[in-house]
């Protein structure tokens, strides 16, 4: 790996994080501010460039004693030529050069990579998923991403853009998904899936104490508050987790079958109502998949929550753990 | 790669088949002999050994003089033990010590693959594959099995038994599998799925002229049946392939979502009926995919035929071309 403080920055779609590090995981700084999405590109340039600044003043190390920065950045990325290709999050962010936009306002060599790769490199490396050779990072948040560790580096594919596990069809003819297609795993499984299950059923009538939970203003319900009043023994919010569990359940026994990952490591929004949904999702995919590779899967919660992203950003400004 | 001519043995359910061949891919020999499936395991080791004795007579090179025995065998493998643990051809075929039970035969160093796993490295080496570093070779006959070859290596997983992709479920509540499950790739578009889709509306009384094509006795309906029908333009059967087609479609659509593969190698005995399934496969998975994965990828029919199996084998017998 390089030596030297590493910049690590994590852009998201409402807040974005930069991080100093050293490439033993380290972190000797962190700086947050609010990304201007609705500004565009340019503008989303230069609030990274004053994270990147501050984070590196509050470490106390100037940014050309920095190796390089790593971006991590929802969306399908070309490793490469450090292009954005499309992203959820970034409305109209297609084909955006960010390497060589960051590049010239940092004066160091900048590497993007999509956010659940990095997230999972930061897993592998310095998280949950440490000493496991094939494992599987998935984040269940809004959507489904995530990265695949394969003989302990990160397998991108043939253009950089493997690990679009989310969009896995389960169900052909269900629900329609973000991506514009129907019955995706993450239209199934995800926060967002959960929330609109949840609103089709009020909408239709189902009784429930969810519209009474939600404390958004605009009204707006999530899966925040389904899960809220699955604890609360709501009966139609818990038909629903349970819908959403079993879901989550058939995408990782196919992953099970299709991998043969000794771990999954599980982060994003989703993780943190562990106890209402991962053990049913788990007992499923137990049942669905073959035995031989169930008994040898194991399931872990991510361990570096936000910082996932730029640490394993850290460390791909590298080649050392992707296969290229 | 090992030194010197090496025995590759593919043990199919009704046909076994072994070479020999040189690590360039040079085959100096091969034999056929029926694999006694009824008699037991020792019955079908004898005739392996036999098959085997017979290609290094036939290559005029002693057994003692091979460098190895590589075996690709139809089912869940553990490669570093040579064990068989679950085979679909071979019933009651589990926990297998193959690898020893050949090694006492041939007094040769006997190592063991999954045939598909198999026939994807001899792809990948010597065949339609060669070149690519990211691909998925895909057997599609009775069942539908698959290697994945991730950075130019084959891709075994935690317990050397990924790429059970045939069994990643499609239709939650779809159509029995031969594994026990429901829903699955290859209960949905595999040979079995076709006939058993087409006997299947042929009880419920669908008229068609795929009864009249059957020429096996006992009568017993098959995929080529419903495929000639469809050629002739039977609208029966032009349906069954057409929903198959589309099944197919949606498989392939997943994995190039989460692999993002260069190529796909297409091989088994669905693979020769291809005008009449793979196009319209194709043109669905490109749809339901995400675009820039979709358009990187290409599909190319498998160039080996029954020979892959074998071949991989041969490259096999070393770990020189799997991530372990």
């Amino acid at each position: 790996m390089l030596g030297g403080p590493i910049l690590g920055i994590d852009l998201g779609g409402t807040k974005s994080l930069a991080i100093v590090a050293l490439t033993d995981g380290t972190i000797l700084s962190s700086s947050y501010k609010e990304t201007p999405s609705s500004k565009g590109r340019e503008a989303v340039a230069d609030v990274l460039a004053e994270c990147a600044v501050e984070a590196a003043s509050l470490a106390g190390i100037p940014l050309s004693k920095m190796g390089a920065a790593g971006f991590a950045v929802a969306g399908l990325v070309d490793r490469r030529n450090g292009i954005i290709l499309a992203s959820p999050n970034l409305q109209g962010w297609n084909d955006v050069p960010l390497a060589s936009m960051m590049q010239k306002r940092l004066s160091l060599r900048c590497v993007i990579a999509n956010d659940a790769n990095a997230a999972a490199i930061g897993e592998l490396l310095f998280g949950a998923g440490q000493g496991v050779k094939d494992q599987i990072f998935i984040t269940i948040s809004t959507g489904i991403g995530a990265g695949i560790i394969a003989g302990g580096r990160l397998y991108i594919g043939a253009s950089g853009t493997a690990g679009e596990i989310g969009h896995m069809t389960i169900v052909p003819n269900g629900p329609k998904c973000g991506c514009g297609r129907y019955g995706c795993w993450e239209a199934l499984a995800s926060g967002t899936a959960i929330a609109r299950s949840a609103a089709e059923g009020i909408s239709a009538g189902r009784q429930s104490i969810i519209p009474s939970l939600i404390q958004q203003n605009p009204v707006q319900l999530s899966a925040r508050e389904v899960f809220e009043a699955a604890r609360q023994g709501d009966s139609f919010a818990r038909e629903i987790v349970s819908q959403a569990s079993n879901y989550l359940g058939i995408g990782l026994a196919n992953l099970i079958n299709i991998f043969n990952p000794e771990l999954f490591v599980i982060g994003g929004g989703i993780s943190k109502e562990w106890d209402s949904i991962m053990p049913q999702s788990w007992a499923l995919a137990q049942e669905r998949a073959f035995s031989l590779p169930a008994q040898k899967a194991r399931m872990e919660k991510a361990a570096l929550n936000d910082f996932a992203g730029a640490m394993g950003a850290v460390a791909l400004v590298s080649d050392e753990y992707v296969w290229t």
